[in-house]
């Protein structure tokens, strides 16, 4: 199934994307719910980012090649633990909707195409072999980040919270094979990265189960599963594409601050 | 106005504490409310953490000494600018609920007393001088670190934001006169640490309008101030209190995971 959050009526509703058609249920995915009202063509309805998380965690540096960028750039290490991280709902956008490149940003404002699990049960002590089953489904991320300031922040607060720079969506599936996913970056159409989306240093379960021993998932929240490869820059004008195959693809356009 | 958050007839209500009674409203703090039904005493009811923010913000190094004991610990530096970092709302318990130490943790599980501000209004692009007009008030804040985990890993999940690592209350004082403030620690009763509280290196104002720049806050937010001085150890069997002068005491015992 494909879960989408959508505006009904002013108001935020999910609903099951059958085809090019969205059928709106009462209810939500992480509940009780059920079909209710009229399909809408898919491409008349605006999309909302599919959930709001209660907690927004990010993997961070989880795959070889992006660990060697970041190495030559910032200095880090690769990383011998699932140590979580963070990010902020702040800067959370929609698939369609504008990351907005604030006035005094760098020209380094670079895409990372990442796959997003989002949570569907409360959970703790997870082991490996069943974490995965906590797990409502996948969509997409797109990690927006200033380099400039990640060089210089003692956080990564405004690198990678500014507003609008966590575009996420188009929305959420729960069927997904992670081994046959392909993860694919696309700048105004032209093909950038591409990597094997689940070829990770510490795969879902892992992060999930080393999580859990420690913290409680609450229904709704996201794990951001880091990228690969190169990013480049990204300025106004230009439209970014992440592509999950499977899942979809959440594209977005360029802006600067006026 | 003190904003007590508690449950009521099995839900989460909004009240005024009016002396040692509760009065409770229909409506939150963050929008429209008014008193409805009977006030209750205080030591009848159970307190709630006063809001579940949607974004949980933490200041960090703030405070002169707690730097000098910090960059002993873990070679951390006296920070040029506020960079303002987070903490996970799946570790938030109430005033008077346990702190559970887990089973591994080391025995430097440590307490830090913090003020903690809480958004009233979305907030963007305000200027220091206009900054404190977003604010609804003032809570308590402990922020609960295992040393150990915060040594050797890559973020501070574990040693922060493991379940239970963030009491936060007792309640949201909205009448607050910051520079008479004045933070204590007491540790089975016993006075331990004692600071001013709005003797930060980055004040309440300077951190919101340096955020606003880059970020839009939201009502609920909370931004946890930091703390001074040197933390000791706690162990089940302890009860841990913070007081701020003018706001309240948040009290905690301290149990280990079974």
């Amino acid at each position: 199934m494909r879960w989408a959050r959508f505006e009904l009526n002013g108001r935020a509703s999910y609903g099951l994307v059958e085809g090019d058609h969205v059928q709106p249920v009462a209810g939500t995915p992480f509940g009780e719910w059920q079909k209710q009202g009229e399909r809408r063509p898919l491409a008349a309805v605006r999309l909302l980012v599919p959930v709001v998380p209660p907690t927004f965690y990010a993997a961070g540096l989880n795959y070889v090649e992006h660990i060697k960028e970041a190495a030559a750039m910032l200095g880090l290490k690769k990383p011998d633990k699932p140590d979580i991280g963070y990010r902020a709902i702040n800067a959370l956008i929609a698939h369609g909707e504008p990351i907005v490149i604030p006035r005094d940003a760098s020209a380094e404002v670079q895409y990372e195409g990442e796959l997003v699990a989002v949570v569907g049960k409360r959970a703790k002590h997870l082991s490996e072999a069943e974490a995965l089953s906590c797990l409502l489904g996948f969509t997409i991320g797109n990690d927006v980040s200033e380099r400039s300031w990640q060089k210089i922040d003692r956080t990564l607060w405004r690198a990678k919270n500014t507003d609008t720079f966590k575009p996420m969506g188009p929305w959420i599936e729960t069927e997904v094979d992670l081994d046959k996913l392909v993860t694919g970056v696309r700048l105004n159409g032209r093909p950038c990265v591409r990597f094997d989306t689940n070829k990770m240093l510490f795969g879902v379960a892992r992060y999930i189960a080393a999580m859990t021993r420690y913290v409680t998932l609450q229904p709704g929240d996201v794990i951001w599963m880091g990228t690969d490869g190169e990013s480049e820059d990204m300025k106004a004008g230009d439209v970014v594409e992440v592509e999950i195959s499977g899942i979809g693809v959440l594209r977005n356009p360029v802006t600067r601050e006026a």
